[in-house]
């Protein structure tokens, strides 16, 4: 186990009917007058954005609203909002939404107290050296914003999607109702879980030795999602099953599941070169490349994957070949994500195997020589996986 | 699942010479001038305090010390804590060692900045509005009380043990090191062992149904622990076993583990008793207590106590007789702590049949009708307990 060190200030309140608590919550984080950001009419159509700003009115919180995000989200809408918190005196964002508000409520908070350009801190050429105090509404479990310390932006005049990791960017609270998740329509609920199960799988995957309480977590988020994101397809309101993939999207991504050992990450990197040119949804992205990524790296790793394929996928483990087992388990890693509509080839996404070459080298230069750490993968690599996703 | 809230605003440092850190992160979270507390010589011994004290020097923190606190601390230490801190102007605490000194630190913390008497806090009777800020350097896991939000302190002029529970009493920062475990004696070390399962255990026999996530983590804690305990006895100085017990006593009690769901906690209370007429290791009443706990709790929980077998000690379940599983899980419970060396009987533990009645009596009146809620507990349900305790 490496030496590591773990902050995790949000404060969480998790169930039914908690948004009406937002206005106390944002008192208790010393807010008295708040940007609202949202993305489209959902929140609004839904009721939710009304509750919102009534909770505030009831705790005497001053508020403007901003929506309009969309996915991706862009720094021009980051820009609006920082005049706004500049001209208006805000104190306090509250994202309202999924991984695109909230991060974009976040480049906000940071650019409202910033003299220069937000962009200049995303991109890491100034320090990022405080921000406005943050809490948000989930309506989408997938990235882990809610409890992350990071925020992506584009930047569509640069076409630049850049991400920010910084304890700044942690919401004070967050607030997570599963019942706001019932009307999800079925193909962002399974993209979803593809990121929340991705962002195990990323840290899971790992060459650091001893890592034992941090596998075991992994496994049993993991197992968690397994059981319930068909529930959540076949029963959209369900409460328990959203409630759980709900909150198994939080702990997958709040730092814990990685303490101690390498990351990987390969596969979000690969996965971004495709959603930039097809604009693909960020979790089919993972759903098409992890399983070949996984078979890809089988060599010299074939007990860490067995171990993935007999503790998350319940595989007889194969003593005599355990390569058998490992393959057990990315052939069931792909038939469970099938089973929830999520693509597994390049045909599905629609990329195009003659952009490879080009994706390759993209990745090459935006994460250096090597992308990702399991195993550490050269632009041929990354070529050979992307070649991968095209056959059948 | 219900609804919860959840907050862990402890910063984290985790690994080998961390203690050096100690300086920085007290002016990363705003101490200028350190009242340092802790326990006995080991602590001086080992040169962790002189550590401690170069690396404040070294961030130009001024400090002094107060060392002597005891196993179950008591309040007469806090006053004088409480003095130095009035008379010297001090704005940060730092408990270094184990539970003891770090929850005498807490409450040393609470009454610096309180009027009245700091014992009316954890009596219930003032309410807890403020505390210094506070830090902790960890040489023992066991009581979780590094990212807890709990201090537990006897009143010995009142023969009266009482906790607080507040967001007040969580640290700003906790330095954990592995390292400095290695010179455990092997009867604190099993003691902390079973004291870190039964936190788990506490939170993991619950009636509340869907609770999915949080078992699993349970069961993942909890099998690190059985996994690593024996390692830690058999070779003191083994970095990663120490490390894995290490961040499963954290993980253990910082309040994930029993999110959504109604813990338990009568085995803590009937063990209270124990060690307040014996003075009873805290961990030893609990490897006593809890095996006849969950014998006397099995009519009507069958399911959930063979889940424990089956998940925890990878018992076969026997789907036409779960009970039986459920005892075989409970005996290899009893097995695991015994190979540690912790005592399983009323007579191990020097403790006497005839003061049963006071005990159970005791229970009652300290924790009302009901001890308890897996199975709520009468005072007679308490006396059978402590009766199963006595025999072979």
């Amino acid at each position: 186990m490496r030496n590591f060190e773990i902050y995790n200030p949000t404060y969480f309140v998790f169930g039914r009917d908690t948004q009406g608590r937002t206005g106390e919550l944002v008192k208790r984080f010393g807010g008295s007058k708040v940007l609202i950001h949202y993305g489209g009419g959902s929140v609004v159509r839904s009721g939710l954005l009304r509750q919102v700003e009534e909770s505030l009115d009831a705790a005497g919180i001053a508020h403007v609203s901003l929506g309009g995000v969309q996915p991706n989200p862009r720094s021009g809408l980051v820009y609006e909002g920082i005049d706004i918190c500049k001209r208006e005196g805000i104190d306090f964002l509250l994202g309202i939404g999924g991984g695109s508000a909230i991060d974009s409520a976040k480049a906000i908070a940071a650019g409202a107290v910033f003299d220069g350009d937000f962009w200049d801190i995303w991109m890491g050429e100034a320090p990022y050296a405080n921000a406005l105090p943050l809490g948000c509404v989930l309506t989408l479990p997938a990235t882990g914003t809610e409890g992350s310390n990071s925020s992506v932006i584009t930047n569509e005049k640069l076409h630049l999607k850049r991400g920010s990791s910084s304890d700044f960017n942690r919401p004070r609270f967050a607030i997570l109702n599963p019942e706001l998740t019932y009307t999800l329509p079925a193909w962002h609920t399974a993209c979803g879980v593809a990121d929340i199960m991705a962002h195990i799988i990323e840290r899971y995957f790992t060459n650091t030795p001893d890592v034992d309480v941090s596998d075991r977590l992994c496994e049993s988020v993991l197992q968690t999602v397994i059981k319930y994101a068909p529930v959540c397809l076949h029963e959209p309101d369900n409460y328990e099953a959203r409630a759980a993939v709900m909150w198994a999207g939080t702990l997958a991504h709040n730092g814990q599941l990685g303490v101690g050992r390498q990351e990987d990450w390969s596969s979000h990197q690969m996965g971004h070169e495709l959603s930039a040119l097809y604009d693909s949804t960020h979790g089919a992205t993972l759903s098409v490349l992890i399983p070949h990524w996984l078979r890809y790296c089988l060599p010299g790793h074939e007990m860490r994957e067995a171990q993935f394929a007999v503790r998350v996928f319940d595989c007889e483990m194969d003593f005599e070949h355990p390569e058998r087992t490992a393959l057990e388990g990315i052939e069931r890693l792909s038939a469970f994500w099938k089973s929830l509509g999520l693509p597994l080839t390049f045909a599905e996404l629609g990329a195009k195997e003659e952009d490879i070459p080009l994706m390759a080298k993209k990745c090459k230069r935006n994460y250096g020589t090597h992308t990702g750490a399991f195993r550490p993968l050269l632009e041929e690599d990354v070529a050979a996986i992307y070649h991968m996703c095209c056959e059948k």
